[in-house]
């Protein structure tokens, strides 16, 4: 975190270093790595060359999730299986092997990405655990972000629909979001560093939702 | 916000000029003023002195309050009254003032301290309001901060009981905080400076609670 | 509650007494009586009068309200304020009445009808306070529910539009109701029913939404 | 429901058979089997049974759980997992067979007893897929309650410290509840009831805390 040395996991090894690679050599020391979060083996294996190469975990993001929607009728059980396990398994088993050496530094940020529920029972079990060593945990709850996933799939909906994509989002997104955009990646990151700055150490168990007022609907 | 012009106003002139002074002259251009929150006139007259001497709002705190502590059976009615007025008219009465000048220049950042839930109503509905101009509102929920209320509480305490003022603090307070200390009025305020910033404009609508973890338990 | 003895306050006496005439004299005992529940005098002088007539109040229900919907700008303050008199004071007088005649007795059941926020946190710290007494208290938070307000409402819609009400009720409330439905007042009948029960005890201090799903969206 | 016709699927035989014995053949026809919930096979055949033996399911009450208290650090995650499997997978693997029956005769009652997060975020999702068919999905979040494994636990607990029972739970549970005591477990059956009933057919995707005051501290 802020802006020193960033280790990032993917699944798929290209676009992990690429996004390393954008942090830039100035401002940050990246480090790409492909690792299935799903795999308790990788996860750690990854965090160990991680540590190794950069040094003892301040800050911890898990953020690692995906989506399948479908008919619960229809909703294949693995599928079901395997999302609890990237979203819920992978965030509990790398804050398992970060956590206690961040306790006797007495400093330690860990923010879960959580779209969903089940993380923030973790988070509220893990903060209240970490609480007397200075390490705080939280969620941090995104509304519709501007990804290139949901780019994608506005850009799909322009095409079948033969509507300008300015259009599309007027259409689909505006009328359900109060600040009528997308939020921009930024704003979330605004929301990840400010709580795994010194300053937000106040701040713990909770979940912090940065959504452009969806939830105050 | 952000270091320059603040203007502190107190139902006593003296502590609001003195805090105004603390901010110093090379951080902050201050000024403390006598009010009482519960007029709507004297409200409207503070604010607008301190536009003509400050310039427009861009961040508004509203942070009055007091406690009552007193079995349901016998407390004042007009108490009750009264904390409304302080607490929820107040800042209504002051938004209702800021916001139509903060919507034409697109930007504006408004904090409810809130203590009491009432406060959450209010700030939800005017973050709608709001967010198609770039405003947001949103409430900051405090645990239990160090304040000169609550260290001459204790200090009380300490006195009557006979035992040292760490010793009361280590069995009146620690028991209930899972970070074990009272909040000090930094970490509200860092929290204060983040929903104020650029960066926050993503966060409309949101109750932030800055707690050491209190309510996570 | 449970369908011996009613007493129905109104604003208006003509309703009120319509109100308890419906509840028919095999079931229910009813009493109507007009009453301002912003004057503290009146509504003790309501409770008084209901007390020497029906017996001890084993149930209360605070379910006065009223809508006034405008930009914040042009929101009048004194409106504002008759909002917190009538939600928020109102609630509090009786309760404040009823509590010490019910915690000897160790029965109550006091339940708050409530659209806004501020009624939840009087709930949760008179619960509390009513706890040992055997006395719950609770808010009940309705959806969209079929009044004679809100019928009007739609009707006044399909006048005005032309379309019939069927459709009118299809465009306007069936897209954000996920049971595609107004509530019936008799669903949230039940639910106050229910937390009146012997049965419900064990809840207290909680908002119980009624809304046919929709703050699960 | 409504004290007619209960299949009782417990890991082990005995007690569930027990159980529904224990219902009586005047009030139910119960019928108690053995079932491993983690496992998807053994649940549907369990499921099969049931509705071949008793007819189609009208309501459906997952309550399947299990505790494990450790520092995470050496929180085994196999039995992280398996917490999943048994509060989270069982519950969706179970409604995923129940609701296509449910919908086409447009009723249904389903209750999660939810003392983890993660069943609020499968009741809402699963509340709005069932909305429009007259099936409701509700978790039912208990404080502590009177249960074997408790009052064990509390028994235990005097032993080794040599208080009479009575002291320890005066000691270890009643500073933390309001009202004071033990949820009975009539109390969850009290809110399961309701939710159950036809009445009770506007609360969907909600919530429903059961716990003597103790969320409202």
């Amino acid at each position: 975190m802020q802006g020193d040395r960033v280790a990032i996991p993917d699944r798929d090894s290209a676009p992990a270093v690429a996004a390393a690679g954008a942090l830039g050599t100035g401002r940050a020391v990246a480090r790409g790595c492909a690792c299935d979060v799903a795999s308790e083996a990788r996860l750690q294996a990854a965090l160990d060359e991680a540590v190794a190469d950069l040094g003892p975990v301040d800050g911890l993001v898990s953020h690692a999730g995906f989506q399948h929607v479908a008919p619960l009728e229809s909703f294949p059980t693995e599928v079901f299986r395997r999302m609890l396990d990237v979203m819920q398994v992978a965030p509990f088993v790398v804050l398992k092997h970060v956590l206690p050496s961040a306790t006797p530094r007495g400093w330690g940020r860990v923010i879960h990405m959580a779209s969903i529920n089940g993380l923030v029972g973790l988070t509220k079990v893990t903060a209240l655990e970490a609480a007397p060593y200075g390490v705080t945990v939280n969620a941090l709850c995104p509304g519709k972000v501007d990804t290139t996933l949901v780019r994608g799939q506005l850009a799909d909906l322009a095409a079948r629909s033969g509507m300008p994509f300015e259009r599309v989002l007027e259409a689909v997104i505006h009328p359900f979001v109060p600040q009528r955009r997308l939020l921009a990646p930024e704003d979330l990151a605004a929301s990840a560093l400010f709580l795994t700055s010194e300053a937000a150490v106040g701040i713990s168990g909770q979940a912090v939702v940065t959504d452009s007022g969806y939830t105050a609907q």
